[in-house]
């Protein structure tokens, strides 16, 4: 009785629910400390105090009926000029409130901003590998996501390849940097050729393409490596970002969209997301937590124990023989499969208690997944395991 | 550049937002204690003081890496069964936490249950006068909404022509008891007629009907009426609720959809509601408002203060003259506007500073409604305005 395009979600996400009772099955077998769950990116690291301290500030002092009330379908009007006054602060930008629109997380603004841009068979290009829900997000509304086959040299965007899959039925192209999987941050040069062949494009078929940028892993940068910002590269910019991952405040679905006035059509894209946002029954991002991000544009959760996690499987894994990029970002890891099949290393992983993400679920066959959002004791006492494994299949 | 779709929706939308800029200029000419504003459902009313207390409770004494962190996309199991045993106890119910999905308000529940149900074309029945969203939350999923007509004489539904516009493409029905606009509560002997003609098309038309029970006013009932609980009486029945107004949190989003065993393909229904929570880009419902509301299931606002509303709106406008049911729930008056265009009617209370909403918005002409989630003294200083619009129209 459900529709027809659930029920292929259903079939296909049973697979996933099987991987994750397997998970609890281990667990309850050989105690949750021996099972090293690497499959999730849910963040491991504390809120920074601030949050604590304005969730606090905020229902101490503040008037309870407009703390939790409705307010402009597209948020708080002072929650959006302060976040617009910090972005050009930071990043040199000229916007303000108007730019931006506060949505239930960076899934709910991509949701947004889908709805608002596209129609039945438009096209949006993306870059292998990607987080998957893309697909989702982009099926919502009878688009096609195209995509892009993965640079597996340097995981930077696989450009030569991009220019040939530009059409007159290209409406959007979604990057995600520092990205999910890779944790790879796009370049300079990498974002001003992305913008040169998108201008060019835009001429050749006398269209719009927007660019959307998916930011929630903005914050999670190491080595004092620069994430460019990148409506400053390409007029035609949007940008989705989250607290979910800069504050650990994932399940709280918190984050906004940016909609500069360079956008083509940018007053009614901006009218159209405000909807959209309204339509789609979101209706608002929810009401305390923009108070509470609007006091915590400045906090910072604890990034040196991602890197110290970071620095060790890193090191470890490379001297077992694996091969994997170094992350620059974000909290994962996407490590060379020992085998080909990837699946097939997962399950063998799965035996020593060990759960990734096969590349597969990110459109890159040949790779596994690791969020090392996790204790330093998991990835400590998940080594031997890694080891073993390579060695194993040797 | 935007979609078609959104473009009608721009286009429509911006006469609204023309009303509230007028409403705003209003404010600021005559200042805004002398512009009575009626035409927003915004709870006038404190949250209950458990709310302020569960918040404190959770931040102080609960892990921050758990209470802002993802869980289930259904929402934390213990939150679940906390709704499901506070329902079971209230109503004699005996659901268990796998029937509760955790919703991004009731807005967010209805997206989730239509994109779970409907293929493209499918239709979907609802009763004038009704909350106009209904029309996009099912078009966002390329269904059709089917309007009966407004039952003027008592604004219960009108069951004769609802018999007429049943057919083998109708999907589900939703209905909203206490009712926007009109503040009528749905009777017992109401939904055993709609159960029985429910019972009658299934089996005429060898398909499953769902009956989808929109209650975000459940808890603002007054005279001791009795909302009866729609699941009794009709098997294929799925209840969406929201906190929004039982617990004056409209800003934060927190609502729960009900799928009991009993619904047809419950198991794939509820495995369906689960991943369109995902993919709509909800994700969850906020993580913390989940806690707070499990700690609130028996928490009531001050229904007294909407009630002593109620009765100076209702009996003050009785006797200069109009026409309107007495209202046994929600925070609404819906009153026939005194000429027949309520449109026309709204634009001559504007010039009294009162802004209501034409009938129309709602899908019945010739009637206005009166948001009465004011404060006390908006109703009595709007009165003198009220009673003078009419004795200029006789």
């Amino acid at each position: 009785m459900i529709s027809e395009k659930m029920q292929e979600h259903v079939k296909n996400s049973s697979i996933i629910r099987a991987m994750f009772e397997e998970g609890k099955r281990l667990s309850a077998i050989y105690g949750v400390e021996n099972v090293f769950d690497f499959s999730l990116g849910n963040p491991s690291v504390e809120p920074p105090q601030e949050v604590k301290e304005a969730i606090l500030e905020i229902v101490n002092h503040e008037n309870a009926i407009s703390i939790h009330g409705y307010m402009n379908n597209s948020g708080y009007e002072d929650v959006r000029a302060s976040i617009a006054a910090s972005i050009n602060h930071k990043f040199g930008t000229a916007f303000n409130q108007n730019n931006i629109i506060m949505t239930v997380g960076a899934g709910g603004g991509l949701n947004v901003i889908f709805k608002t841009l596209l129609n039945p068979r438009d096209e949006v290009i993306t870059f292998a590998p990607f987080f998957g829900e893309y697909k989702s997000y982009v099926k919502n509304y009878d688009g096609e996501l195209v995509v892009v086959s993965a640079n597996t040299a340097t995981f930077q965007p696989n450009l030569e390849e991009f220019k040939t899959k530009i059409n007159a039925q290209t409406k959007a192209v979604i990057i995600n940097s520092p990205n999910n999987p890779t944790g790879v941050v796009y370049s300079n040069e990498t974002l001003i050729k992305l913008a040169d062949i998108l201008r060019e494009k835009q001429k050749e078929f006398g269209t719009d393409i927007y660019l959307i940028s998916d930011e929630p892993y903005r914050e999670l940068a190491y080595d004092r490596v620069e994430v460019p910002y990148v409506t400053k590269f390409y007029a035609n910019t949007i940008i989705g970002y989250s607290f979910s991952k800069s504050l650990s405040l994932p399940g709280e679905r918190i984050g906004y969209l940016v909609i500069p006035d360079e956008v083509t059509d940018s007053e009614n894209v901006i009218a159209a997301a405000n909807i959209a946002t309204r339509i789609l029954g979101f209706v608002n991002a929810p009401s305390l937590f923009q108070r509470v991000v609007a006091k915590c544009l400045d906090a910072k959760v604890n990034l040196e124990a991602y890197n110290k996690n970071r620095e060790l499987l890193y090191h470890s894994l490379l001297s077992y023989g694996y091969e994997c990029i170094k992350p620059e970002g974000a909290f994962y890891m996407f490590v060379k499969s020992p085998i080909e099949d990837d699946i097939e290393f997962c399950r063998l992983a799965k035996e020593k208690n060990i759960l990734v993400v096969p590349g597969t679920s990110f459109f890159c066959p040949g790779y596994i997944r690791i969020a090392y959002c996790v204790s330093y004791e998991t990835i400590k006492n998940s080594l031997p395991g890694f080891k073993a494994l390579i060695e194993e299949l040797k």
